[in-house]
């Protein structure tokens, strides 16, 4: 971290704010110029308050060398990480250092049918794992909230009959005593800062699927995944799905620049969630495309065997026949990308 | 509610479809046009699901004609709601419908002789309520998060001491049980679509001061305000406090605009929160007159008495000589807006 | 302007590259830490190019202490700027330290009985400028593109009747030669950085108002009153007209705290297009309320006798009478402010 | 288009309201509900005006329901368009309807050894177009603002010499007297809404590289497009160059599915620019290989023998060397997507 101190400053002064910075486990380096002192922060900042520094009187500039996340910060982690997750066939299915992970299914769970079959038709395309609502976040209190506790039940049964791994949503810490056969648990868009649920996951022992908020930075999507490895959950999977804009054609912009940057800053593997970030099912399929070639380590896709009669969000899946192509584009891409699918 | 049909669409197609619309509690105005037939919703079309119908084969556009808010809308509620807080001290506080409330106080308690001796300032300026922060959203798991309960009760302390009712924000829902004596409770900006959060605070007797998340919309705010409302607690206090932009010389851009929008839209008190928007200390005030000049029903602003000594967020405060001065120029506003204050 | 070196760099190499800088007329002192050699650039750096020093492999961050912008800098000119215009009544008009310039008049002019109507009732309500479009940017080639020279014919005739001097569009270079009698030249929010545009008006002797891009930044804005000023031409004058955002209740944004810091960073004169910005006329007057509240230099706003009627974007304009009221209030906020109107 | 009448209008004033709307060669179909009567407007809307239909009192929402471009919309020219140009060594290049073009080359045209060196090294590597700025839109006025009338004449030297056909940037009209042997005149993401200059280059018979504005809609895109070719000018490249965002780790946010909806929206050939719209050298290959898997037409690129020396934009620049890597890849994207490169 360095300070470019306000010109003029008294140097005793400075000295003694400097003596301060010092106290909080960093050595100071001085550089005295003509016109601008620059102080050299030198040590572990993480615990260093930026915006604090930034209201001191003395202070002009703050300019961060280091990045403020540690644990997700490839710099102290250089090797990938991967997720493993055995399935109730006891197969296990990978996401992350060259492996693609797959998971597929509606954006929520109808009917154990419904379900059941949607996995059987998944699995037999290819996915790797499951995914479906149980809890739904819904921007209106009068649309369908979800089936709640009966959808992970008929979850849990798609998840025996087919021994795909399930990943579906949380929203609020009391519903992780119900959780417990979950695979992976999902962090939505609009909890990503969600702190105090962050911190109750860090605890956890399952994967987290942490997605990122439609305005919030690349460091603050590593902060929030910097929250649950703080606690001890080292299996965090970050999610892109898309950044608000001042366009309406799509729901949101898909940030594929995202996963490189993601990919450079962090060891943590990234998917990319194709059907949210647009909110239309005709375009999910080339975007899966873009992000698996920008080096993406799996996609989140909705499919759903009747769209026209979804209960949410029908406008963004695609069919299961739709679903069986993609996969087949996407092996051609995982190839030429020396990845595993 | 509109809807209009894809042309070329079957006739008997669409006849099947409206009614299956029908059986959702609307009645349907059929006008077929040569090339393009295009349906009426009429009755109460909150519950319908816009995302879902657009998914559907037959349609092209929805287009909204009323709002998906009814508890929160001024259509339905044309009077101003005015907040109510009787004070420790027994004197009654407004916000909304002609009075100003004027929230003050650090971004966190740091200890009980500071956030005493700030609220007796705070009070001694005018200021109609206290606010500070215990439990703290931070951006870093690193950063000071508050003192938690305690801070709770050093805020209790002030309470008691100058009778100013208290505002502090809950950050999960199991805190409730340390909230019994606050007067009002603060969702903040990342939590505005906590859904859950909002849920049990419906259930809750206390007056809402809602943050509009930063990239949030006007009818999200609304709707989030609806989700509190619809479980039975009708005093919201909306409150704008800066969205993103591209810009970073502000925190966030403060959108002034916001005022006039849900003043015309709900029946809701607006206030705006200048320091957190901007960031900046040396802007607050300006902002605060530009909100109060576009209609705003008050404000909530930082005050610390030693800014760069403040545990968070200190380049926002202002001191309590500022606030002062700032009462004086709003006293004007006030009187020139037909405001009580 | 401050270099971190990239950590690891060899000593002489870091040599040659400071050497290199000193080149372009800058003195550079070193910092050299255990562990980050830092570089501190002292003089004019406005001509070095922080891109292409970010691109070079010895560099790790770049930091600007100073601003890139002289001319339109506060820092080198710390009295406002204050434009005078007299009309064609001998009349002087001004906009800038501490007088507020009311620029008044429809989106487009129609006809010469509307514009000469327009511009008595706009008088008569104490408007200091009138303006109105005869050249007109539009996003569609479809749409009516103004009465272009005959425009300003009327326009002319509108100042020779009521000495109003008058504000008007130029779109493109050529049109300069019909400019010769309008005494304020207005350049468009999608012009901004079209520099040839802004280089051939630096060598005008007219004031310019320059609008914000609506997704340009402060430092852009100001950068482009640079471009303007390094030509010689110092009479420019800012102006604030909303910037794009995700949320569409309001056409853009009105991005009010680019006031005060508009006015912190520069000298010139603030104004502010409240009917623009917002494109809802019920919307402008408290928003033109909040801009003189927050610190502006004047507004610029839309009025048209018949807005239903008018040919382009009569949702946005007031009518005279809603001018007249604005008036009325807007001299109570000068007069709090200390203003003169 | 559709227009919602406001509830509660008298039958006879919509009467004459439509009537009018007649007038401007449109048929209108009643629908007259119990609640609300919406009109439907059939024929060719495109020269409505829509916000001036906002703005009738009459009128309580518009509804596009046909987009306002027509020569641009794939609607009425289905097959995809193909640009055909010619190089000086009289082979072909196409962009377009299954052809990829490949552009490179240099920010700026720094000499005319420069010039002809990259250009060899791009030619080898399979480039097809030769890209270089002679005169150059800046931010600062004190920076280099190119080579001017120079930098064509090397830019031509290059295409002699190579055969390439040349890509560069106009930046005002009167710069065309110059611009005869250019091959493809760019238009840049700043000139994006200059409506003058579109309009001219609507009467020009070279092909025009469009790059969309950083903050404009795909339909402010296409309708730029429109601009070109309601003046008789088919031959419109679209480019994706990165659209801005509150996150600032790459320069812009690419957005790639702005190529999927370019492309069902218009006939046009659409290309990405990764490194401006990145600004960031290393990220550039896999935001090109990600622009080809979701569809592209091809890429534009920059490549310079020596980033660290570019007098501009070094650093989004990438070296010959990783340039034949990336072409390498692409040939392999290119064979699965179907596209000749």
């Amino acid at each position: 971290m360095i300070i470019a101190v306000r010109p003029g400053a008294a140097k005793e002064e400075v000295r003694v704010f400097a003596s301060a910075l010092e106290k909080q486990g960093v050595k100071i380096h001085f550089s005295e110029g003509a016109s601008q002192t620059v102080l050299g922060l030198v040590g572990d900042t993480t615990g260093i308050d930026e915006e604090a520094l930034k209201a001191h009187h003395l202070v002009e500039k703050v300019i961060r060398v280091q990045e403020p996340y540690k644990r997700a910060n490839r710099l102290f982690h250089p090797e990938d990480t991967r997720i493993e997750v055995t399935g109730a066939d006891g197969e296990v299915r990978r996401i992350g250092s060259g492996s693609l992970g797959i998971i597929a299914g509606p954006c929520s769970v109808e009917s154990r049918e419904q379900i059941v079959n949607i996995a059987r038709d998944m699995k037999k395309a290819g996915a790797g794992f499951l995914r479906g609502g149980a809890f739904k976040p819904r921007t209106s209190p009068y649309s369908f909230q979800g089936l709640g506790v009966n959808g992970l039940d008929f979850l849990l049964a798609a998840r025996k009959e087919t021994g795909l791994p399930i990943v579906t949503e949380l929203m609020a810490i009391h519903q992780l005593e119900v959780f417990d056969e979950v695979d992976i648990i999902q962090v939505g868009a609009r909890n990503m800062q969600n702190f105090s649920l962050l911190k109750e996951l860090g605890h956890c022992r399952k994967p987290i699927l942490l997605k990122r908020g439609y305005a919030n930075t690349i460091t603050e999507l590593l902060m929030a995944a910097e929250y649950i490895m703080a606690g001890g959950n080292d299996r965090v999977i970050l999610c892109e799905r898309g950044i608000r804009s001042f366009d309406s054609y799509t729901r949101n912009v898909l940030d594929i620049s995202a996963i490189p940057a993601l990919k450079k800053q962090s060891h943590l593997p990234v998917i990319v969630d194709p059907s949210h970030a647009t909110g239309l099912s005709w375009m999910a399929p080339s975007m899966a495309k873009a992000a698996i070639a920008a080096g993406a380590d799996g996609i989140i896709v909705e499919v759903h065997n009747n769209p026209e009669k979804a209960l949410c969000d029908g406008e963004q899946s695609i069919t299961p026949a739709a679903f069986t192509d993609l996969m087949g584009a996407l092996r051609k891409y995982a190839e030429i990308e020396g990845k595993r699918l």
